[in-house]
């Protein structure tokens, strides 16, 4: 089988480290990448990235590099909002160009963007390509392995998923991301934004409750296409300590509660990148919370901040039989999500067009 | 959607179990029963079961069965080795009717069995039927488990997956089937049968080699009738400690080595079904290595005895990054088939027809 031709947009940290992983894998061949940040443009990735890559240029130009290098696979890694990043999903979708994007809001946009979702699952239906949203976070730990965890249950009354990150160990722009370094003030006004923290607790939880039947049963039509009636569970993260639940809820109904809020150093902390004094924000703790006619269905927390002690992932499952999984120290952020993006890519080819989720995906190593 | 009309063929133990669970599932709906032992074919299956289920009637004939009942999908419990349940494969699948079945040797069938994995995966193809071996083990612990675990994998060096049984809490069939209260000798003169203890490791280990791009590098093709030349590991346990490899091996040539030794008890072990003396056998230790170029790439080992301490199931990924998962306790045998067997029959009208595997499916929980 020929390799699947790939352009990387996006060349920052994550985007670096997808198109190395994609130069290594003979089932992928890295044919360029797309960043409009200045003095990328006009350069090789070869050069980008330090590894030896044959003729893959690098564009400012989205349109440009698809017209002219016709990637059968775009991978994606520019931002956490759907509506941010749409339009650089509908370029290469719109020729028939598949796409496996680190938007973290794409992993499961049905209720928080649902006509932005089924426009898009539409257009990569109609060309025959895939659309598919993953990473470590949301991607793996929070949704697929619990997911995978699950497929050995005959029943699951409630799924809860507990990762802890020491952020010292990540990037740059993730430390700055989780208000490493900003006074208790300014993260309560960066929280206001709603464009701040971890994005996708709410994707991975709605992903496991429907997985699990949690009312509302969707339908592959009802997915598609739901109305605020059915689907009314408050969806974004309130200013407040949690999002208002809307009372009283209907039997059965679904509600999604989210909370947020700063971890706050005890002592001076020290990263490559910050420094963090006692009092002062050393990153995020959040939860995504559904429950169903009362009861808690799915929990999801995250604690990520420098100097976190004793990180790790757990899925517990109260079901039959009961699951308590751990994974010791946790699955490192970003190299898993350069390494989720791309062996999803080496599946792309097996999946059904369209938008496509981690519960579709077969996810395993791939692209040998 | 329109529920998935299911036919259980087999009632032991797993096969009940597995026709429980289909009873409880929206998604699926039981139709009828299948088994030829005395006193079973004209009852009902909510008799047999003590569920309520309605007009699910048992008979000894296949055919009859599924002519009469017409069911979507066949779940299949009946047998270990591929070469004595493949009649009851090819009746289904003839037909047009999908089957999932415990059969280990199914779990991978394409290097013990390449000519029967083949006339299986034509047969499933021609009819628009999938055909799908899967269970706790083979199919989740020693292989989907980690396959899942590895797709947040930049690369793999060795995979090793230790799995921990106390027998004590299985079914008296599994109890008999690992040697519980043999002597010795007698568990000598079984294992020189070849069809004695636990079934499906290698398929498991060759499963996840394939994934990793173990050479044999196997293209689709290869991989439907891989000839012995290009597959010359020892594929059968050998009488002796441990299979001997051939040598020597060509570079890069996969080399399966398989190991199988009884477990003997120390003290008085006492279970609901077997009273086994110290000196006597309480169940196995087996292993299946699978190394290349001299180099270990996958190495499970199974350790299945009545009064084991300390039953887990550990995945150890030696990778970029590197990942130790535990799950306490161990996923229960029993239990755990009859839910994978479930939830991936809830998931058969989203695979291509033919031969799929456990590298196809993505499991989860289903069927609501």
């Amino acid at each position: 089988m020929e390799p699947l031709k790939v352009v990387q947009v996006g060349l920052g940290p994550v985007g670096i480290a997808i198109a190395r992983l994609v130069a290594g894998r003979p089932g992928l061949r890295l044919v360029g990448g797309v960043d409009p940040a200045p003095g990328l443009a006009g350069r090789g990735l070869a050069e980008i990235l330090g590894i030896e890559v044959k003729g893959a240029p690098v564009t400012s130009a989205l349109e440009q590099a698809l017209e002219h290098l016709r990637p059968d696979i775009v991978l994606h890694a520019t931002g956490s909002f759907l509506d941010d990043v749409a339009g650089q999903l509908r370029a290469p979708l719109a020729r028939g160009i598949s796409v496996v994007s680190t938007c973290e809001e794409l992993a499961y946009p049905f209720y928080r963007h649902p006509a932005l979702a089924r426009e898009l699952d539409d257009l990569a239906l109609s060309r025959g390509a895939v659309l598919l949203g993953t990473g470590v976070n949301p991607g793996f730990v929070m949704d697929k392995l619990a997911l995978t965890l699950l497929g050995a249950c005959r029943s699951a009354r409630r799924v809860r998923v507990l990762r802890v990150v020491d952020a010292s160990t990540r990037r740059e722009p993730l430390q700055r991301k989780i208000g490493a370094g900003l006074s208790t003030t300014e993260f309560e006004e960066k929280r206001r934004t709603g464009r701040f923290g971890h994005i996708g607790l709410a994707e991975s939880a709605h992903m496991l409750a429907d997985a699990m039947g949690v009312p509302p049963a969707l339908s592959a039509e009802v997915m598609r296409d739901p109305s605020p009636e059915v689907h009314p569970a408050p969806l974004l993260p309130g200013a407040g300590e949690s999002a208002p639940a809307r009372l009283p809820a209907a039997p059965g109904e679904r509600v999604l509660t989210e909370t947020f809020e700063p971890h706050v150093a005890e002592d001076l902390v020290v990263t490559p990148f910050v420094r963090v004094e006692a009092g002062r924000v050393v990153g995020i703790e959040q939860s995504a919370v559904i429950t169903s006619s009362g009861a808690e269905r799915v929990r999801l927390e995250l604690r990520m901040y420098v100097g976190a002690k004793n990180p790790i992932d757990a899925v517990s499952i109260e079901g039959e039989p009961p699951i308590e999984a751990t994974i010791a120290g946790g699955v490192h952020g970003d190299e898993g999500t350069a390494a989720v993006v791309v062996n999803a890519a080496g599946l792309v080819r097996s999946l059904y067009p369209g938008l496509r989720t981690m519960l579709d995906v077969p996810l395993r190593i791939s692209g040998f």
